[in-house]
């Protein structure tokens, strides 16, 4: 399978002590070696840095790690194959442009004899499942849409019927975002926690690392972490309920 | 202005010695200190690597010079900002997927008064005329392809009558790239060189740094690169005119 990592915040913030924790995922505490990937969002572009080595292994993930790039939304994915070869194409998260936007996608889970017919607005370049599943999301917003959305509350109703649709076909955790907002629907694993004022300290579960996020805060930050299974050891995480969705913007649910 | 690199191959190939002399443009040797960036095809995929910050003070751009990824087509850009703020989302090289490909752009030059109309199939992100003028050719692209296309071929014409028509707005170097292909236009300045069975050594113009491609190679390995200004002092360089297109393949101009 492989695991999500999803962060939304109301102020420019690094994710390098949860990226931190995530990447052990990939290879030490856990067996999603078969390649990763981390987007941030800067303004209206994005940066993507992927590899097919493990997140351990990799010398661009420990770079990752180190440097810090201060973004409002962020989606990172470790990756265990199923379907699709362990080649680069086939890395998340996936990105399209849609309106002038970049969007942004990453999904946990397995969808079996899936074939949607797509029109050819958005193509697979890879064989996953998941950037199939995401070209249909973005071929249905954007024909949903023709003249764009007003607010991401728009796209609640129709999204989520059509994760609906999506999820018939097997286990369909995922986390999208344009930049803005960031949707998150859980099928059957996903959890989130946001930190806000009093920050306190924090304990990755993978490694033994901790923050003291007062020390990298101010009085009004607030950062939501989505994640399939907590990062930390001792921080109340929410759970997702199985087809909950969420929408996040400024690092609060809408 | 800017100034552009690109590398075609038959083999797999790493660009760190180009890159190296490549980045001191970023500020060092030459004045495009607004940003850089680079692209590499790995199969169907890519991987790019941009900061807003110049090339030579850029940790990234460090690593991306230590670390070999080896790719049959290759596009780099170093920025010196006109249109468009200092800003990631107006970093080069840009790409957008059409018919399941990755489809890379850099452009050399200043395109005044360009204001295309749009269909909305490719929306530019940033401000630049240079995004503009590649939504432009791809929706070119797309609409004169349904089908897409059976050889690189297929474009040369039709691709060059838009390049003829877009030019007319100013400066239009450009390099364009599917991962199969690479297409080259000169307005204004571009030079190209072809590695082959015999390799010698080389100099870069912008650093004191040599390397024996001999050591480097196989007799079948055929190396196109693709620049502004040559990035070395000692090797025959060809000169494009203006208006040449060239479209290299495998390290060969068909």
């Amino acid at each position: 399978m492989c695991e999500l990592l999803g962060m939304n915040c109301n102020t420019p913030t690094d994710i390098c002590f949860s990226f931190t924790g995530f990447c052990e995922r990939g290879g030490n505490t856990a067996e999603h070696a078969d390649g990763w990937g981390i987007t941030f969002f800067e303004g209206k572009a994005t940066r993507t840095f992927i590899e097919q080595k493990s997140s351990v292994d990799s010398p661009i993930a420990e770079f990752v790690k180190t440097y810090p790039i201060k973004s409002l939304n962020v989606i990172a994915h470790v990756r265990q194959a199923k379907i699709g070869a362990v080649e680069l194409q086939n890395n998340q998260p996936f990105k399209r442009e849609l309106w002038g936007q970049n969007w942004i996608f990453a999904h946990n889970g397995d969808l079996l004899d899936y074939e949607p017919k797509l029109r050819g607005r958005f193509t697979p370049i890879g064989e996953t499942d998941s950037e199939l599943a995401f070209c249909q999301i973005l071929e249905f917003i954007d024909e949903t849409f023709p003249n764009g959305i007003k607010s991401p509350e728009d796209l609640r109703k129709p999204l989520y019927e059509l994760a609906m649709e999506i999820k018939k076909f097997g286990i369909f955790n995922f986390i999208l975002s344009n930049g803005e907002f960031m949707i998150v629907f859980c099928s059957t694993k996903l959890q989130y926690i946001i930190r806000q004022h009093p920050f306190h300290e924090a304990h990755l579960c993978d490694k033994d690392v901790t923050i003291d996020f007062s020390n990298h805060t101010t009085i009004k930050d607030k950062i939501a972490i989505i994640s399939t299974v907590p990062l930390t050891d001792d921080e109340p995480w929410m759970k997702l309920q199985e087809n909950d969705m969420l929408i996040f913007k400024n690092g609060e649910i809408l």
